[in-house]
């Protein structure tokens, strides 16, 4: 099946192309920049293609993902060129405009699966994200809708579907208001010349989260931002509400009215009723998220880890010298490597990551034991030091013959596995018969 | 060493007593509450006094941990009764006003070093928590304030010292602003009537976490948090400040000014510098805590696992049988345990808990080998299947005889080690000589 991503060389689209083409699609990229078009070809292994029209005859199914700004122009100009019998979705944050362009755009024929995948370019997979369908009723009804609503769902994604109308209304709030509000601080730290960095060093668990969420924020495409807040007419009046009650609240604090405030504050608690623990929870879990990763790693100081750099992807291996601050320290052949926590992932089962990376060498050793004894037992035994298998076994007069195959990394490891393995072997009532080194 | 903590039923006062305690030292606790303080009396195996000047005579160290807006009177009426030599700290989140109230009221010889630890009571431990301490030229230079800071460093906080009127200053931003902001959102989402858990279904990881935060903030005590407000002279001007940007981003939206609102979004973002990169790492880390917990949940079903309840901290070791939305299913004796993942802690190496939370059961059996069969080497390997050790050997004739202990936590555990234990020994050149049963 061939999907084409309209606007796939960067952001979401981009994401999409990566995760689709890991589940054994066959993806087509489009984009303006031919050369940023040509290096994620070649990086994702998906085609590229200059022209949005070529891409959209070509795909099975199409994905349109583009700023908000220019969805309405860009559906105009692929919908109508989308084969009958594909389909035809987009992945923009508002959902009433995009909808009505491409059931008025697209063939008769062509399914129109309009979506928001409530998520950005760094989900590390769909499990758990939230993902919005709002097509029509006669779309609901169709074959593509079983298709893309059972993908999600096997992918562990929350699916909703919602009328367009009704996720905009939902996404002033979830987004409009959420983004609103932490540009406002942004902007306010900037007034204030706070030296964030500084700052950060005196940091409530609260407040470090709320700066890492404004940098998540403002570090990302300001235009998508701007139109989220423009494109939704909601808005307005979300803007006016909260900007009331900071008011409230300044002339409650000014005047020292200290009931006034409680009262305020019990009543949004009540509000927000069995949600407020839960959101205690959470916050937990992800207050603590870095803390317990660095217990955890400052517990493994001296031994072998495996950490992968989630911005190169590179696995490194070696033995974890020091933790201090946001960095770990590994030792590998002699050499250190410093890596950012933030920016890793670490695994402590390294014969796993071992298995996956490299190829192993092995070599062959028979060993005869007494006729009555159970390889099956000894071969169990021996796998919990050894990574080994057992690849022929024949009787001869009273003794029996087994050979085992034992792998390794290389020759040094495989030398001190021999040596091992021999010492344990002669304890164990097995004599040598003899050996073959791959 | 003995601790007097004023204040030490509830909140963070609480959670110094049982934390201390913990650490080896001997704790009293006050509060009005003749109820409740028996109660934590029992909890935490802490002595309760029902008076503030009598625990401030016993204390070698003295800690106030009550009400902001009550702390001034309380240090008054105990400062004066801490012993000469003692120390005497407080833990409120202000620190011009305690910290001249410690020094006016406490005896000349009585070393004073006001504290603020930047946590609340769900802290797992000091590790990364940021501790500022305010103490007066004279006291930074006493031993006590060695042995604090060090105790506080080994514990791995991270300790700021401040003068009292920059600590506030600091805390203007890092508390003021954000509680205000967040009680204003609280307040918001209250005004335009938000269901809450339903908003939730629809959440972007930012909203999810934001809602979080305000479920932190506003089920705590409100009055700390109009303490905080309205006890820090500079929080007008942020207040001010902030309301100030809000309008200026709504006046920015209202009129479509799209490269208006790009332009103050860069400007905050250049402002944030690398903070903004960090910010974003950050929030992954924290934002996916869960998801990658449910993922690796996910791999386990089938598997024994053990799971802490973070509220009764009792453990469950069972099956993993089901993860759905905030659920784990454990399976344990037939039974089925449901818990609220956000509320547990979960262990994959069940073994190592098993040892610290049942006691051992055992049974001896000896086994005859060849006598120039090396036991350790036997030992090691059987120890990757088998809790077990060698008690006891000697040699017989040309044989060794070598008594292992087997080690399980329950009989029918134990019989099915000894049978595979057996079935091992005999195909490894051994024989058995004798069993006894603890």
């Amino acid at each position: 099946m061939k999907i084409s991503i309209i606007g796939g060389t960067d952001g979401l689209g981009k994401w999409l192309a990566k995760f689709l083409k890991s589940r054994g699609f066959e993806v087509i990229v489009t984009g303006r920049d031919i050369k940023k078009g040509k290096e994620v070809e070649k990086e994702l292994g998906v085609r590229f293609l200059n022209n949005n029209v070529e891409a959209a005859k070509l795909g099975d199914i199409v994905i349109i993902s583009v700023p908000i700004n220019v969805t309405e122009r860009v559906i105009k100009e692929v919908a109508p060129h989308v084969r009958e019998g594909s389909l035809l979705m987009d992945v923009t944050s508002i959902k009433e405009i995009p909808s009505k362009a491409m059931e008025k755009y697209a063939k008769e024929g062509v399914t129109v699966i309009p979506s928001h995948p409530m998520f950005g370019p760094t989900a590390p997979s769909l499990e758990r994200q939230v993902v919005i369908l709002t097509p029509s009723e006669k779309h609901k009804k169709s074959e593509w809708f079983n298709k893309v609503y059972n993908f999600l769902k096997k992918e562990g994604a929350r699916v909703y579907i919602l009328k367009p109308e009704v996720h905009d209304k939902i996404m002033a709030v979830v987004q409009g208001l959420t983004h609103y509000s932490i540009i406002s601080l942004a902007s306010t730290l900037k007034e204030l010349n706070v030296d964030i960095k500084e700052s950060r060093k005196f940091a409530s668990p609260v407040y470090e989260l709320i700066l890492s969420l404004i940098g998540r924020i403002i570090g990302q495409n300001p235009y998508l931002y701007a139109d989220i807040q423009m494109f939704n007419p909601r808005i307005e009046k979300i803007h006016k509400t909260f900007i009331n009650e900071c008011i409230k609240i300044h002339e409650l604090v000014k005047s020292k009215d200290r009931e006034g405030f409680v009262k305020l504050m019990k009543e949004a608690a009540k509000h927000f009723g069995n949600e407020a623990k839960r959101g205690a929870y959470y916050s937990d879990k992800a207050i603590f998220a870095l803390t317990r990763e660095i217990e955890e790693l400052k517990k493994n100081i001296g031994k072998e880890i495996a950490v992968k750099n989630l911005d190169s992807e590179n696995i490194h291996i070696g033995t974890l010298k020091e933790v201090e601050d946001d960095y770990l320290t590994l030792k590998k052949n002699g050499k250190e490597v410093k890596l950012n926590i933030l920016r890793t992932e670490v695994y402590y089962n390294v014969d796993e990551i071992k298995k996956k990376l490299f190829e192993r060498k092995y070599f062959d050793i028979s060993v005869l034991f007494n006729k009555d004894v159970n390889e099956k037992i000894i071969e169990e035994l021996l796998k919990k030091l050894f990574d080994l298998e057992i690849i022929d076994i024949y009787e001869l007069n009273d003794k029996k013959s087994v050979t085992f195959r034992l792998y390794g990394y290389s020759k040094e490891e495989l030398r001190e596995k021999e040596r091992k393995f021999k010492e344990i072997i002669k304890n164990i009532g097995g004599s040598l018969r003899y050996e073959d080194r791959s």
